[in-house]
């Protein structure tokens, strides 16, 4: 096994992981989920079958990432958030089509912000902590508040800038 | 035993589960704690002695369900969810009565809101993800923001509605 | 052993934790983190080396602590709320100095809530359920909303007031 599994995790033999990975305890990876090398799953996160993490993404504690929602590479998921893939869910009604969201490679999640159901939030954007995002998410936008409002942009490297800066 | 528990779910023996309910990994459901037939609790559920929740009810990830709430049937409630049961919570302040929450038949509860202690969410209504619910919602109400406001309503099958549907 | 250990709970070796303090299930105290006496932490709480809580704290359920958070005496802590020690998070970026987080003695942070990183929250303060809180909160401030505006005070026992109560 070329990835670490913590003794109180659990991965599915159907799940694929990537090399280097490290999936931390209290963590459920099910059958048919995807995640990428040099990954850091901290404890308590939920991966279900469908979804899809790149590589070198880190995601915090208690996260739940649902059929529907992918992940590129090198993004930052803080803790407590809970990815959507229904914007009007009832109580056992699954004959539907998931929403599709798109978190595009380097943006950055912060902590128990909510992204709503087919939302693209662009690269290397920032969401801010406890913000709720309505609309999609240019590439290096800065957005928070509920709802998100864009306030700029912010560099790879994470100083904000009044322009895109590419 | 006419329920499915994960093998690292923990059901205390004086729980009352129904029939065809599942349990996920990580869940904790307390001594005196109530639930019907055939819900889905997710990884990660915290049910308190003394709450009740109904038949057909799903809870999505990481919820807790605390000693004064009470869930109807046919809810949803999304991720991140904790109920509250005192509006004014001090460390080690034991001597208070707990306030009532009552979330209502089919109504749904989006990821990370919070409903305050003492709430009533009436049945069908739907409760933005990311929302802050201060105040009763009325049935088939659809409520979102922080504070949550009334934006109108939603049918069963979750169509938005001018109009209450009924 | 002084203290109560679920039988799911991690507690590493070299995690310091107080007499009478008890830790439940598929929560994960790390090595070099430290907890106070009589202290109560609920499932799934994270407490990572550097982190520091006092005495009689309670912290509720799925509640992450990191490196350069301080929880001072007899605070409550509620549910799904993740401590922030980092303003600008960007994935594998660890070449950086924790933000300081100091939450002072016998306030209350509220459900669901965020406490950005590098912000001091006031002795017997109160931060509302689901609240963002991107400013410094005095003692016994009463603060709530996204960003959290300060709405008056609360005394110990939890009634409002206009004035601080000391």
């Amino acid at each position: 096994m070329e990835y670490f599994k913590h003794e109180q995790a659990i991965v599915d033999d159907k799940a694929q992981i990537g090399r280097g990975t490290r999936i931390w305890a209290f963590s459920n990876i099910q059958e048919g989920a995807v995640v990428g090398e040099d990954c850091n799953l901290c404890d308590g996160c939920f991966i279900e079958g469908g979804a899809v993490v790149g590589n070198n993404v880190t995601v915090k504690h208690h996260v739940s990432i649902f059929d529907g929602v992918t992940i590129e590479d090198d993004v930052f998921i803080g803790s407590n958030i809970a990815f959507i893939n229904d914007r009007f869910p009832r109580s056992k009604a699954h004959d539907i089509e998931w929403d599709k969201t798109l978190i595009k490679q380097g943006a950055s999640i912060g902590t128990n912000a909510v992204v709503l159901g087919g939302i693209t939030v662009g690269r290397y954007a920032f969401v801010g902590a406890g913000s709720v995002v309505t609309r999609d998410v240019p590439d290096y936008g800065l957005v928070y508040g509920n709802p998100a409002q864009l306030h700029g942009y912010v560099t790879k490297d994470g100083k904000r800038t009044d322009q895109p800066p590419e």
